[in-house]
C-alpha cells in the first residue's frame, strides 16, 4: 500500500504532542483573557442540519460546505441532510434563537474549535482549522464594540504578540461617503467590494475598476480613491460627511471606540482607517482588522452586525463580534513558543523490582510529578538509562540488589550524572524540590 | 417556522457555559493524571478517508458511520470519500503507521475529543459524544497493562469517583477454558459473545443460548456457565487450566497486573472476574472493565490488543489501552460538580463615565480578576445594580459625580451591601484581597 494512505485527508493535519502544546498554550492564554472579560464559553455540534447552513454564505460559500450523506435506507439516494459547520456565527444565531431567555443579557460568548471548509488546500490554508470567535449579542453600546477590540488586544498580548496595528472604520461612514459622492445606492455594495482591494491593488487600479466594473465616472472614482488613500484621509472623511447625519454618527462611533479602547490597546495601535472595508456585507457599524507588522493580511478582525442574527434565522438582535486568526497566530509563534515539559522521573526496573517501581511511580505521581516506568524488555541498566535519556527525564530511579538491601533508591540526576541514595518515603520531596519551576 | 428548527441536530447537544465547565473540569482532571503517567496528547482530524474507516467495525459498525459527500462536480454522484471518525483507535493505527519512527518507544498517547456514530439517539446515547482513550503501543510488558489500569483508577479518583470495582480477566484464560471444555475452536468466538451476556442474563438463559444457538451439549454448557458464575470461579479456572499452557500464562498475567496495580487502585477494587468477556473480538490478553457501584454497565474498559493495529492497516505492533466513558462519568457527577466562577466586579456607568469604567475594568483584568462593564442602555443606578446582581458579581463599582469629585470609586459588596471608597490605583488590590479563593 502507498505510504500516503497513512497521511491525514487532504487539507487536514495530525497534531502530535509538540504541536498540540503550542496550540493549547495559545488557546489557554486566549481563553483566560476572554473569561476575565466575562465572556462565556459555548460549544455546538460539529455538524448542523443542512438547511441551517446552506444559503448563508452565498454560492461561493455553499460550495465549500462538507455535506453528510443520509444514512441507512436513504444512503442510496445520495442526498445529504447534515453538514459540518462552516463558521461559528451560524451556530451562534441558532443558539440565540433556541435559548434566548436562558442566556444572559447581553450574551457575551466565546468559542474555540474547528470549522471545516472544502477549500483548495494550500500553504497555511486548511480544510479543518481552528476558529476563535467572541461576540456580544444584545447590546448597541459602542462600549460593547470597544470591549471586543480590547479583549482581542489583550488576547494578542497574552500570546506574546505585541507588534500589531488595529485598523478601525465605520460602515455607516463608508455608506455616507458613497452618498456624498452620489454613488447610486444599489451600486454601493459592489463599489465597497472594489474599494476593499485598496490594501492589495494600487489606487489607480482600484479607480479603474470603479469606472469599468462599477460604472462610476472617472472624476468620482479618482476623487473617492484619492480621499480614502490620502495621508489625511480621516480629515477628508470628516469634511465629506459634514452634512450626512448617518455618516457623522459612524465617525463619532469610531472616535468613541478608539477613546474607550485606548487605555487597553494603546492609542498608537488604534488607527482610524477610512479605506478599511472588510469583505463581508453583513457589517452595519464599526469594522476593524488587526495587522501584524511585516505580515500580509490580518490576524484578527470583526465588527458590528446588527441584523445578521435575524438574517440567519434568529431573532432581530444587535451584535458585535470579532475573530482571532488562531492558525496564523500559531504560525507566527513557531515551535519554540512552548518548552515541552520534562519528565520528572524515569524509573528503571531490575529483576523482580516491578512492584517497587510501580510504588515509586505512584508516590511521585500523587505528589503531582510526572513519572514513567520502564516498559521495555531489556534487563540491562545501560539500555534503561538510555531510555531515560531519550525520554528527557530529569532523574532516573535505580533499584537493584544493593538498593533493596539498603532499603534506599538511587536517584540519578540525568543532567549532571550525580547520584543520591534516597529512602522511598522521601522520593517525592527529594525530586519535587529539584524540579520545581524556576518561577 | 417550527421552534425545533433551532434545536441541534438529533443526537447532538449544545453545551452552554454551565455544562461546559463540568465537562472541562472532568477533561482537565483526567488530562493531568495522564500527563503525570507520561502519556502524550494526540489530535487527529474529525474525518478520515472513507476507506480508512469502512470494514473496521463489522457490518453493524459500518452502518453507523457518518459519510461525507464528495464535493464540486462529484457531488451529484452521491458518493462519499470521507467519513467522521467512529472511534479513536483507527486514527491511532494510522498515526502509528504514518509517524512510526518519530514517535517515542513505547508510544504512550491519550486522546480526548468527539467521535460520531449514527446510532439511534436515546437517553444517554448520542450521535456526537466525547471519547477519552489512552493506549501504550509497542510494549508487551504486563506493567504496561498495569499502567493503563492505574492511570484509569487515578483518573477516576481525580474526578471524584471512588465507589467502583475494576473487573479483570484474560482472553487467553477464556480461550484455554473453552479448550478445556472441548469447544470447537471455530465456535469459540460465538461462544464468547454468548458468555458476554452473563452480566445481563441469568446463568440458565445463557446456558440455554449456548445449547440452542452455539451447538454446545447441555452438560458442557451448564458446567461452563456454572464454573464462570460460581463464587469460587477463579479457583475453578485455575484447576481447569492446570494443563493448558496458554491459559496458565493468561492467569499469571492477570495475577501480575493485579499485583502491580494494587498499590494505586487498591487491592479491594481489583477483582479477577472469569466471566468477563468484553464484546470486542480484537482483545488478545488482559481485559478489564470498571463498574461503578449501583450503576448498570461500565464507566471504563479496555485490554490488550496485540494484532489490532496491524489489522487496521498499521504495522504489527503490540498494544494495550483503555477508554474512559466520559459521558457517563459526567452524568454521574451532575451539575453541582463545579461551582461557576463568580464575576469579581460589575462596573456601572453613570453619565460620561465610560472612559473611566473601561480603565477600571482594564486595571482589574490585568490583575487577573474578571470584570464586566455595563453595556445596557439604562442610566439608572438601580437597574445597573440589578444587572450586577444578575451577573452574580461579587462587587459592583459605582463612579458618579460625587466619586468623580473625590477621585474615588465606590465599591459595593453585592453580598453584604457594604460600600467602600477606594482610589482607582488601589482597586485591583482591594478586590483581589476580598475575592481570593478560600484554599
Amino acid at each position: 500500500m502507498a505510504s500516503q494512505q497513512f497521511d491525514p485527508p487532504s487539507g487536514t493535519r495530525d497534531f502530535l504532542a509538540g504541536d498540540l502544546r503550542v496550540r493549547e498554550h495559545v488557546f489557554t492564554a486566549i481563553r483566560e483573557v476572554f473569561e476575565r472579560y466575562g465572556f462565556e464559553p459555548l460549544q455546538t455540534p460539529a455538524f448542523e442540519r443542512l438547511e441551517t447552513l446552506t444559503g448563508r454564505y452565498g454560492d461561493e460559500g455553499d460550495k465549500l460546505i462538507f455535506k453528510i450523506l443520509r444514512r441507512g435506507e436513504h444512503e442510496a439516494s445520495g442526498d445529504a441532510d447534515l453538514a459540518l459547520r462552516y463558521d461559528m456565527t451560524v451556530p451562534l444565531a441558532r443558539v440565540v434563537a433556541a435559548y434566548g431567555s436562558q442566556l444572559p443579557t447581553p450574551y457575551k460568548r466565546y468559542v474555540m474549535g474547528p470549522v471545516w471548509r472544502a477549500d483548495r488546500p494550500g500553504r497555511g490554508r486548511f480544510r479543518e482549522f481552528a476558529q476563535c470567535d467572541l461576540d456580544i449579542v444584545g447590546s448597541t453600546s459602542p462600549l460593547a464594540d470597544a470591549e471586543v477590540v480590547c479583549a482581542i488586544a489583550d488576547a494578542l498580548g497574552a500570546v506574546g504578540i505585541g507588534d500589531y496595528t488595529i485598523l478601525l472604520n465605520s460602515r455607516q461612514a463608508l455608506t455616507g461617503l458613497l452618498r456624498a459622492y452620489k454613488v447610486p445606492e444599489q451600486a454601493g455594495g459592489q463599489v465597497l467590494i472594489t474599494l476593499d482591494k485598496l490594501d492589495k491593488l494600487k489606487p489607480d487600479e482600484v479607480a479603474g475598476e470603479l469606472v469599468e466594473g462599477r460604472g462610476l465616472d472617472q472624476a468620482t472614482a479618482q476623487a473617492l480613491v484619492g480621499d480614502l488613500t490620502a495621508p489625511d484621509a480621516v480629515d477628508r472623511l470628516r469634511v465629506a460627511l459634514a452634512d450626512d447625519e448617518e455618516g457623522r454618527a459612524g465617525l463619532a462611533e469610531v472616535d468613541r471606540v478608539i477613546e474607550a479602547a485606548a487605555p487597553v490597546a494603546g492609542e498608537a495601535r488604534l488607527l482610524f482607517t477610512p479605506r478599511l472595508v472588510r469583505g463581508l456585507g453583513y457589517y452595519t457599524g464599526i469594522i476593524f482588522e488587526v495587522a501584524a507588522d511585516g505580515m500580509p493580511g490580518s490576524i484578527a478582525g470583526g465588527g458590528r452586525y446588527d441584523h445578521l442574527i435575524e438574517s440567519l434565522g434568529g431573532p432581530d438582535i444587535p451584535a458585535v463580534g470579532g475573530s482571532l486568526g488562531v492558525e496564523r497566530i500559531i504560525g507566527l509563534l513557531g515551535d519554540e513558543a512552548v518548552t515541552a515539559p520534562r519528565l520528572d522521573a524515569a524509573i528503571t526496573i531490575m529483576t523482580d523490582g516491578a512492584a517497587e517501581a510501580m510504588d515509586f511511580a505512584a508516590r511521585l505521581r500523587h505528589a503531582g510529578l510526572s513519572a514513567e516506568v520502564y516498559l521495555g524488555s531489556s534487563g540491562k541498566l545501560g539500555r534503561q538509562l538510555k531510555w531515560a535519556a531519550d525520554r528527557r527525564a530529569r532523574f532516573a530511579l535505580i533499584y537493584g540488589d544493593q538498593e533493596r538491601q539498603a532499603g534506599l533508591v538511587t536517584v540519578r540526576d540525568m543532567d549532571s550524572g550525580d547520584q543520591h541514595q534516597v529512602s522511598p518515603a522521601d522520593l517525592a520531596t527529594f525530586i519535587a524540590s529539584r524540579t520545581a519551576p524556576a518561577s
